[in-house]
């Protein structure tokens, strides 16, 4: 793990949008489905998922969800159930009312909030198929009252047919009651335009492949995605009152993400910084995943020695990581300083498995940078506004000649007129 | 005016999204930003604007807004400045609180609620250069806390220098401090990626023509946007209590704006439909905009017959238009059952030049059918969120293990040990 001043150091990963071939791939599959419904969503799937299915075998049934919960053992399920508790308390914090208000002179403005009438969660086959996953997307538009949650995974992966069992008791215990066996840009088309089976959805989320994420950005106007995340990331932000295997622990788990993740150490205490770096090689070799692990971090980790704490609280806030740990001696004493931070752990036992995982906030988080001005998925996601108007005659006739006069400023003579109609009519 | 039964109707417009050679140009100019700072910026300004500055000439002076205060008249000023009361006041009712969940255990979760730190609004120059916009635009972003409220607006406008002194008095009187003569493919590049005069922003909206709208999608990523919006829209929902003179005129001046605006009446009285269309008709021709306002009527609008008024809710609901008037006997009766509309106009009172310009919510609406899944600018657009998280020791202790279980199940396994890592030391 390199040491570095923070001047040293650019935190610069390219994002992967997909090659002009890959897009090429996704917009026709996009298209074709658009245009022929079931028949190119079932053609792509036997050629692309080597599973052939008719129409109605596109749905999985209650009784296959029944016996993936057969599969399934009782720690993971109880683990599961206790997490998915958690996570919906905390989103219902974040619930919202719509409100009105109320002038003397009898005109009423406000805010109606409702939520999306029908969301689509894809979720990856394979190893990237994360329960706690289905969990995150799920709960909180379920929280938002979304009515209708349907959820789309690939039939098969990596040669073995069926979905994971774990990611269909997920998605029971969220509350998911429409599940289809498709998956790949097809699936997201299907989602966007509608077939004869899949109804269409006013929003798409979850992660999936380069194909996926390119349909999504394909289908996006006709209905909303969400923001399609880049590798993971975390910060600590430490002095020397932290536990360096804790610190090397929670970098790493970050690490063994993926190659492109990136871990950083931020401190003013160069003692703290040898050791972190002396745990994080002694840790590492024992991991399975330990060549992902060592890839990101020797490529995108690294340990950022700060003249201060006040130093090291604008390297964070500059990087506005995805994931920041707050391991000092007064670590809330902080959080006031912190701008730019996707989820802030505060304190030596909030390891960021703890949020990956159980405690209730949301763990898909902004990445890359954009902290600075995007947020955790949460329910405000789900839901849309409108803005409600009950102007009173009152007011008209009292404010009427303004709203005119604007207007006429603007050029717009006939947004005039339509008062000056009413003036006319009601008298003054 | 077309008399149409819903199924015969068609709503498609085709939104433009520019030529390749338009996003060429678009991304050679934000690449020639992005890489030359100020050099590129007033070069294009040069080019492009016929305007040529130095780069201590980009910010507009204190004595240029005072200059323009002189040029403004005082029923202007007076109307702003009531409009701009009212928006603040509405705008104001969507701040939020960050909030914290306390636990027995010692836990705390939270959510934290900050502005976004510096937002850039694009104004653009010539007819579309609309005082009202500025203020739908600032006020949100002023109103959610933002420090650094920063505004572009072309030098120069169809061969005429300088900037609109009633766009210069509507900054000023919405509190924005910071302006620069800059428009563009060119201006939006500066704000994503800063010059040497101008500071980089982490959110641009506004509208613009091709090249900013395309120059805003090339950036996005960098910094946040606001959505691109598309051709205006009114829908109009009465039955035979309604004046058919006010529907005709609020039709109107929705079609003035633009010959791809839509203006669409739905009613279940014949009788209505009628005395609609020749209102329309005679109102029509002496508006000084007829030829825009003709084009559009007579491509997108139409009146759409139904046979009940519950038939004309749904035919709303599939629409999901920008503007919705309700002139019915009871308005607020069918309020519950509008489901996607971006602003919803009730009772004959309420026109919609009223909401466009005074009442307080916001103009700028999601068009396009996206009002389904998207909301008027608020305040939200200019916030993001942090979750918080601080985990207690006891709280570890208790659930530690259900977290391992969960990591272990998705392989990862340095995930778990995170956790394994703070038991074992903590005594368990």
């Amino acid at each position: 793990m390199k040491l570095l001043k923070p001047e040293q150091f650019g935190l610069k990963r390219e994002v992967e949008y997909g090659t002009p071939k890959q897009n090429e791939d996704a917009e026709k599959i996009v298209a074709a489905v658009k245009a022929t419904g079931d028949e190119a969503l079932l053609r792509y799937t036997e050629e692309l998922d080597r599973v052939k299915l008719t129409a109605d075998q596109l749905r999985v049934t209650e009784e296959e969800i029944q016996a993936a919960y057969a599969q399934v053992d009782q720690p993971f399920l109880d683990a599961i159930r206790e997490a998915a508790v958690n996570i919906r308390r905390f989103h219902e914090k974040q619930l919202r009312n719509s409100w009105m208000d109320l002038s003397p002179d009898g005109t009423m403005l406000g805010q109606i909030i409702r939520p999306l009438k029908r969301v689509g969660v894809y979720v990856p086959g394979g190893k990237a198929a994360y329960p706690s996953s289905v969990l995150m997307n799920v709960i909180p538009a379920q929280v938002a009252g979304v009515p209708e949650i349907v959820m789309v995974t690939p039939p098969a992966t990596g040669g073995k047919e069926g979905i994971d069992p774990f990611i269909l008791v997920a998605a029971a215990e969220a509350g998911v009651k429409e599940l289809y066996r498709v998956g790949g840009a097809q699936a997201i088309a299907a989602l966007a335009y509608g077939t004869e089976t899949i109804a269409p959805v006013d929003k798409i989320c979850g992660p999936g492949n380069i194909y996926v994420a390119l349909a999504k950005r394909a289908v996006y106007g006709v209905v909303d995605i969400d923001s399609i995340a880049g590798p993971s990331e975390i910060v600590v932000l430490a002095d020397d009152t932290a536990d360096p295997a804790y610190i090397a622990a929670d970098l790493l788990s970050q690490a063994e993400h993926d190659e492109m993740a990136s871990a950083i150490l931020v401190t003013a205490s160069e003692q703290l910084a040898q050791a972190v770096i002396a745990e994080v090689d002694i840790q590492l070799e024992s991991l399975p995943r330990v060549d992902i692990a060592r890839a990101s971090i020797e490529q995108y980790g690294a340990v950022l020695l700060t003249d201060s704490i006040e130093e090291g609280i604008n390297v964070v806030n500059q990087l506005a990581p995805e994931h920041l740990e707050i391991m000092t001696e007064d670590p809330m004493s902080l959080l006031s300083f912190i701008e730019n931070a996707g989820a802030i752990f505060l304190g030596p036992y909030s390891s960021e498995p703890v949020g990956d995982y159980f405690a209730g906030p949301n763990h898909i988080i902004p990445t890359n940078g954009t902290a600075r001005f995007s947020s955790p998925v949460n329910v405000d996601d789900f839901i849309k506004k409108s803005s409600m108007i009950l102007y009173s005659k009152q007011a008209l006739l009292d404010h009427g000649h303004k709203i005119m006069t604007l207007a006429r400023h603007e050029g717009l003579e006939g947004h005039a007129r339509a008062i000056e109609v009413r003036l006319t009519k009601e008298g003054q």
